[in-house]
């Protein structure tokens, strides 16, 4: 490990003070616990619900965080991003209610849920073809043309930090926890919250958890560089990101202790346990972190383990055809 | 109304007491708030859900309330109970807890998460045909053949008082409210909740909600005595119900501003709404409340309104189908 924290792009005072920023604005999400998943898995889990978060992620944290420490002229022109879809409507419900303009840039096949909430939120929606296109030349295009400031998904010192206020209300409600797991994707969260646990909790191992089709956090923490992968066909739409970012991959490879992975088949049966047992909805990504403790790819019989559950969008039909039996 | 509250089954004190025998055994469930619900219907909405407590449901406020009064003979002998599937688990879970061996009669048509959960808490169950045999005859031979102490679920000042501390909960969490709704059956969560909020929100105008298929508690508080009805056909089993109890009507009748009625379509679409919106599940009887007000049965606008989500057990395969637009 890189134990050089001063480099890293956050530190925890960037987390205290994201949290006074979303005081009133983002929810104090609840944190969940389950009797029989105790007991299947001989530890204790502590779920955060994230998917109860506003927007149904825990993105708003981040792109609330980011977007409120704009200048004012960057307020005035607007912010752009470009999102498979929960950040996309947390910059467009974090603009709303900060009075500014967005523009968000999504996969044509993003769920459709996904892109009506956007618009919904009263942003401006650009579609591309994510086989087609990169979204980060998309992204240039808007800035260039509309003098738009862009807030990345995840690889912003303002966005991590945001994300990370979610691992320090987990532990302060929680108590101090033995391993904390959440979902992979670019990054963003996973450095948010292992820096929150390297101060509120130290000694707690951080783990990610990423699906096995895209496995690039994984590969690039063995190599000791960002390693790019071509975009993932999985379930975990929300966790297709190819790559980790320039800010977030020193983040990971100073304080995360490994990165796991899982199947869609498992993460499918994650989101059955969640709706027949704890009685909530959880979308494929959300379900990474508990689908990792569930089918025993970590060691965690008599640990104290938080367990990140990012959101709960999924479009209604797909959600009623996983849980029915279909893919 | 009947304002002789003295002569009423239970007062605000009972369920004071019952909170106290409920802290670290019942769930302080979360108070959820959905700006999208508030968008539609122009009122300030706090759902109480209680789909997450422990058993999923709030049963097990009443049932542990009750057991945990039981004599030295009776926590010996033993605890019985009817129940079409939420009372019967949390009969089961709260003798479990206190070391109380626990009999549940069922009807054999219970969906089967309801029977397995309720084994899996360790109790007995006895199926019985409830188009054919009546409860309280089953109970009554249970109760003679064996000793055993019967814990109804719902005509019980113990068990009514134990539904009510859900209400203290909700006006603690959300201030003081214009209107509460909970679902009704038999009247115990209805009865308990009212009387919470005669003391600790005054003022507040708390209305029952039943399926249109089995309006026995709207027929008696209109003719003034209790009114019973075939077991109706409907998808709230949790409310089927024939008639509400000696204990329970009289609360009702003093306490209660009035009982509206939803249709089975019209809690699909409320279970749909959750699921899409609020990212919970909830089961059909859970939606009684929610579906009044999203289906406009009350004038709502402007006023602080608590929703009881009663709870989230739901068989998944029908879940899924219900979600799908089956029936």
């Amino acid at each position: 490990m890189d134990t050089n924290l001063s480099a890293l792009a956050i530190g925890h005072e960037d987390i205290t003070a994201a949290r006074a920023r979303l005081a009133g604005i983002a929810h104090r999400t609840p944190v969940l616990t389950s009797r029989h998943a105790d007991e299947l898995t001989g530890a204790q889990l502590f779920f955060k619900a994230e998917s109860l978060q506003h927007t149904g992620a825990f993105k708003i944290r981040g792109a609330y965080n980011a977007i409120a420490q704009f200048t004012p002229q960057q307020r005035a022109l607007g912010v752009v991003t470009f999102s498979s879809g929960n950040h996309g409507q947390a910059i467009a419900r974090a603009a709303q209610l900060l009075g500014v303009k967005a523009v968000v840039a999504m996969p044509q096949d993003a769920p459709q849920i996904k892109l009506d909430a956007t618009r919904g939120y009263g942003a401006e929606v650009v579609l591309f073809d994510r086989y087609e296109e990169d979204s980060a030349t998309v992204l240039a295009r808007l800035v260039a043309e509309r003098g738009l400031t862009p807030v990345p998904p995840f690889d912003h010192p303002h966005v991590m930090a945001g994300q990370g206020t979610l691992a320090a209300e987990l532990i302060e409600d929680a108590g101090p926890l033995d391993l904390l797991l959440t979902p992979v994707g670019g990054g963003g969260l996973m450095s948010g919250c292992a820096t929150a646990a390297a101060r509120w909790s130290p000694g707690c191992a951080c783990w990610g958890v990423e699906p096995e089709a895209g496995n690039d956090a994984q590969q690039s923490l063995a190599a000791g560089r960002i390693v790019s992968i071509e975009t993932p066909r999985t379930i975990a739409d929300a966790a297709q990101s190819r790559h980790l970012g320039q800010h977030t991959f020193p983040v990971l490879r100073a304080l995360v202790a490994g990165i796991l992975t899982v199947s869609d088949a498992e993460l499918v049966q994650t989101m059955r346990f969640f709706a027949a047992r704890m009685k909530i909805v959880v979308e494929p990504t959300g379900c990474l972190a508990a689908a990792a403790v569930l089918h025993g790819k970590l060691e965690v019989r008599g640990r104290r383990v938080g367990i990140v559950l990012s959101g709960g969008n999924v479009d209604p039909a797909r959600y009623a055809a996983l849980l029915a039996g279909g893919a």
